[in-house]
């Protein structure tokens, strides 16, 4: 398409119908120029394609589809190719229903296990986020289908979400909660981006222009469309001149009113329309569908559902090497929890979908060849203990040689729209399961549930596995991890807290209906944790195997740009299994607030009983900085900095300290430089002296003297080290020797 | 003194000369006029008069004094009127060494145990801080000699004290850290206010015309003088503007000088500078000398700073009733430790007092009567372990029926002018303790220091008794507590963390040299420790006495302006005690993070064994208040309240629940008003559905809908409720609609 051209014979109806949606699921059509609506389909676990005629807001009237695992799930198999191709298999799925925006992946980050929607996000770190939710879009959109990357940004609560502010320092903003799609968009180039319902430090993002215009285009470089999220808008002339392209969903006719009548009151001009419109013509240039609805191997598909599922569940403990279950040995096995019969496997939301082919783990218990009976124990849809069912889920336990019960959060409990405000699980299950332990111990707890779960009960039961919500493929992953057709190789991307009292936001997070307050900064996540050495029930990057790995040879090449860190994995076990090495930089050097450490590479590698890798991970200068409020930029510092290698975050095998040179210029002395500087980073006190002390002989207001020729005794004075030049001045020293000294030593410099 | 008439008098050099001091301790004389110089000394806890003569900066050079405890330990008495007392003391001695005004009180808040400058201030909250300030000003000030109040405010970090800025919320600094002083200007008028060297949001607080002009002379009515800190001014004519009068010390001419140019220039114009003069020209009219030099009767005053540290020494531990010695049966007694021989019993800084007579606790132990001998232990000059003193002090350990360790911080890590980096005893301390634990199961720790220590000896040893930097009678006071001459009453003003990392700036503090970043907020300490129910060492308001109190019969009457609580204290011990109970208000009704309790009143109450008393205390609107940054104001909210009693926040003996009315107005109904504040608090969900549902009819482009009758299930639907009315206009609802029920629902209300 020339856009140059379509856009000069685009009427100003025309413009104005573009930059909305034609209605819920659809952008505008020109027909008269040939310009056809996309269709928009929510599905960042799979298509949730709306029926044809269904009401526009009723989310469980779709199409029925793959239901792969939520995202909680697929992040935890910290492996991006498999995530790309999760990405290839929806993509070709949107391709088959003439689908041209996915609305996906959801990257916000995890901040508070309280968050509604967190089942739909993929980490609390924005490097886990951000690699990926990269790896996914590059296969959706290999598949000539775009996505949309949501919710930009700092979306990380529900309750209010259309008009609470997320209030943060520009440096937690840049670090953290941007972070993740700085990486995607530069990494990925998604086709487009949706902005989040909330607001930023006030500014509500649909019309945020300086996260809109000066960060995502002029400082990434992004050049896709960028959409509201559903009901975002709150004045669309507003938001345009923010930069936003399309305000979705559409108000028909209302819309393209609204518009016109913008333009004549000149509340909005042209030009800034005709910049919304060549990004939404690039878009239907760029992702209209090419063919006639097709299909795809739905067989294929479910069978990859059950894959990344299989590489992705966390086996969070195993005591007495309880799992797996040996099916030929492992003799009576009890299987109790309404779950297994009638599995937490989606969210709830705009991510729900209509399940192809769902595979129940009660149904999937009869091919494992286990000499299994089933038990409800507890009913889903009350949180009251229901005493028969414990009773006979208790006898049938005391008798078993193993037992499996099923818990996690009822789907009333987590969902878009509407945060969490506990994360205990339902009474009834938590009691069972604490009676369950104590009757056999043999007692594995296998969790379904959409973000950290508080488990009280952990001391008295023998195994855990944690499946999120695995999708339509649950029974059959879960069988496979269970009975060791698969070595779990999924680790944690967030920190189960010991109690949600433990979280650094729980007096704040959702308290005010108007603000956010972001007030633990950077330290989020393990970045809390790990700082103030906090006990945590499982760490972020946590997750056990069926084999056990050893992390040696640790070697680090470094130069004025980075770092090139290679060291080996070898697999001591008897099986193959797949390691997930994390590389964490501490920062030494930098005169801010620093958490003890933070991820900055990691990869996925299979590695066969005996056998060793040899893994490399590069680090650039960005993975030294930090962001600096004052200078409005990225900033490395010259100095010690400390790389550890490990299987969790606190689960370092490797470590070493390497001293980086960036070089950075030193900073000019000047009146408001401290005299510890001078001293210690500048070396300049016998300069200081000669310049100031001596000139001032017994007229020294302040009693530090050269006379007494005590040096050392200046140089331990800490006193006197925290004073600024300044700070003599305004005690009495005459202003024109500190002049001469601060104009010395700035010619040495 | 008619000051308009005597401000016509002055000349621009005499004017300029008046706003700056003379020198380090004097403010400017203009004899031509009869104006004296008005004497400015250091000394919260005993006058640091600069001997004639000595060095301006050299702080020990100062005649003798009485050496009160510091403030860190006065505070714990919890008593107002003993705070009274010390005050009037302290003015007296003033008085007679011709002291116009004493620099003091300190206090900021405490919070973060690593401020180097604690033991000079009185609690980490500041209702504490606030009332216990107000009645030592009082008490000074009835002896005609004025006090400077500082420092003003936010100053909780030594380290870059002169740039550093404390960065945080309206809340948190009205909440906080201002309403400390906020307390003492209402309540006690202070003389006058000294400024800080610190920024608060960036702007130099000498400079801060928001806190110089709107908050503090404004809002509190502030009729005094401001001076600056010690060199704190960095551009005077700027200060002036900011509403500062009085730069300290003076430059002599240089700063005459200055302000001349500034008028010449006019960067500075005159009626703002003859606003600073005439509160200068006040402040020489209401406190300058009336008597000649004088005297006061130094051993009552001994013994007043022997009464005061009786009554503040906190018990912490008293496993097995350790304590008190009995001096007649407690057999064998050793006791270790240099700091019995060499005390630390102040500070270091500008509240170095030359004491007047200190008795050390070696001195004080041969009037005890008790059977003891003395070992060093440990070198006071150096942390590591002395191997032949630590086997000396062993050895007389394990044959004592006693063992009483004299353990605390040495003076190098406590001062002004830098902050500490650990809340460990030096190594050899922290081994011996620990060692002389496990040989003795009679051993009692006395600490000395000025703010909190980690102990991870705590279990081993018996007894603690804190008496932080007890003044110059510390060998007296701690034998009175230690054999029951005294039954100690004292109660923390601060919480002790288990370790530094447990506090919650210990990531950031300090570590940033022009940003202190307030990320706590409100939640410093027991409110953190509290509201994330963490573990701590000794909680705020903790204190152990040898007797026991029951708290009963709470009773509460209420009314629109506030509550007055009324309870019972009865000793039932054997000895006469004190009590100090604290009251605490949880506030269930605001929309904004509140911690779970905060104290609001307490009182100090003497009770004779078997005796009861009544305490009355009263709670104001303002205690049921916080400050809304958006309204700009304190703001009360009706609803449900929880009134708590306790002996300190973690020992809550009595508590009960009040519905508080405060006449609010209900906030009016707008687009950005959610659906489950319509639906919950304004009960006008029938008329949402007529007005807004009904006529939609079938074109409910969200599927909400009341076709099908089924009212519970909007109720319920959390996702429907957390909408605002903008929302459902920007996904298709007419704005007519929504306009017609808003304007309905503001004319119920």
């Amino acid at each position: 398409m020339d856009i140059e051209r379509t856009l000069a014979e685009l009427t100003l109806p025309e413009k104005a119908a573009l930059v909305s949606g034609k209605n819920f699921w659809y952008t505008a059509a020109i027909d008269r120029l040939g310009l056809p609506a996309l269709m928009l389909t929510d599905g960042p676990s799979g298509l949730r394609k709306q029926n044809p005629g269904a009401d526009a807001g009723d989310i469980t009237d779709s199409v029925t589809a793959i239901t792969y695992p939520s995202a909680a799930l697929t992040a935890s198999s910290w492996d991006q190719s498999l995530m790309q191709r999760l990405g290839e298999r929806l993509g070709q799925e949107a391709r088959a229903e003439q689908v041209s925006l996915l609305l996906g992946p959801g990257v916000n980050l995890k901040r508070s296990p309280l968050g509604g929607r967190n089942f739909e996000y993929l980490s609390e770190d924005p490097l886990v986020a951000g690699k990926l939710a990269s790896a996914y879009v590059r296969g959706v959109q290999s598949q000539h289908v775009g996505v949309a990357v949501k919710h930009f940004a700092a979306n990380n609560r529900e309750n209010q979400r259309f008009t609470a502010s997320s209030d943060m320092s520009q440096r937690t903003l840049r670090e953290l909660y941007l972070r993740t799609f700085e990486i995607i968009v530069k990494e990925a180039r998604p086709a487009s981006i949706m902005t989040s319902y909330n607001k930023v430090n006030g500014v509500l993002n649909s019309e945020n222009h300086h996260l809109l215009r000066d960060i995502l285009r002029d400082e990434w470089g992004f050049h896709g469309a960028v959409m509201s999220d559903w009901g975002a808008v709150a004045n669309h002339a507003r938001a345009l001149r923010a930069s936003l392209d399309l305000e979705m969903p559409g108000k028909g006719q209302a819309s393209i009113d609204e518009i016109i009548r913008a333009i004549e009151t000149g509340e909005l001009d042209e030009g800034t329309l005709n910049k919304a419109v060549r990004h939404i013509l690039h878009l239907i240039d760029d992702w209209a569908p090419q063919t006639t609805a097709g299909d795809y191997d739905h067989q294929a598909h479910h069978a990859f559902a059950r894959e990344i599922a299989d590489d992705s569940i966390v086996l969070l403990r195993n005591h007495d090497e309880e799992l797996p279950l040996n099916t030929k040995t492992s003799g009576k096995v009890v299987v109790i929890g309404e779950l297994a019969e009638k599995p937490r496997y989606q969210g709830a939301g705009s991510s729900h979908v209509n399940p192809s082919h769902l595979v129940t783990p009660l149904e999937a218990l009869k091919n494992t060849g286990l000499d299994a009976t089933y038990y409800p124990g507890y009913r889903l849809d009350q949180s009251e203990t229901d005493d028969h069912l414990v009773q006979e889920a208790l006898s049938a336990a005391k008798e078993a040689d193993h037992v499996i019960i099923f818990a996690g959060y009822p789907a009333s409990d987590e969902s878009e729209g509407f945060d969490k405000n506990s994360l205990m699980l339902p009474e009834n299950q938590t009691d069972l399961i604490g009676s369950l332990g104590r009757v056999n111990a043999h007692t594995t707890v296998v969790l379904q549930n959409g973000s950290a779960v508080e488990m009280p009960w952990i001391h008295s039961v023998t195994a855990v596995v944690e499946t999120y919500l695995a999708g339509e493929a649950v029974g059959e992953a879960t069988w496979d991890v269970l009975t060791g057709q698969v070595n779990p190789s999924g680790h944690l991307t967030e920190t189960f807290p010991i109690r949600l009292t433990d979280t650094p936001m729980a007096p704040t997070f959702g308290q005010d209906p108007q603000h956010e307050y972001y007030t633990e900064g950077i330290f989020m996540g393990y970045r809390y944790y790990d700082t103030h050495e906090m006990h945590v029930l499982y760490p972020f990057g946590y997750g056990l195997s069926y084999t056990s790995f050893e992390l040696t040879d640790l070697a680090v090449d470094q130069d004025e740009h980075g770092a090139t860190v290679t060291f080996n994995v070898t697999n001591t076990g008897d099986i193959a299994g797949k390691a997930v090495p994390q590389l964490y930089v501490a920062n030494h050097s930098s005169h801010v607030p620093m958490p003890t450490k933070e991820l900055r590479a990691f990869t996925k590698v299979a590695v066969e009983p005996g056998e060793t890798k040899t893994v490399t991970l590069k680090l650039s200068r960005k993975d030294f900085s930090w962001w600096c409020d004052g200078k409005h930029r990225w900033q490395a510092d010259s100095g010690d900095y400390e790389i550890m290698v490990g299987q969790s975050s606190r689960d370092i095998r490797l470590q070493t300290k390497l001293t980086m040179d960036f070089k950075n210029s030193p900073a000019p002395i000047t009146m408001e430089t401290y005299l510890t500087t001078i001293v210690r980073d500048h070396k300049l006190l016998d300069q200081f002296k000669a310049t100031v002390l001596k000139p001032l002989g017994a007229n020294n207001p302040l009693g530090f003297s050269d006379q007494q020729d005590d040096q050392p005794e200046l140089t331990q004075n800490l006193m006197f080290l925290n004073m600024p030049l300044r700070a003599l001045v305004a005690t009495g020293v005459p202003e024109t020797f500190v002049a001469d000294f601060i104009s010395l030593a700035n010619q040495r410099n």
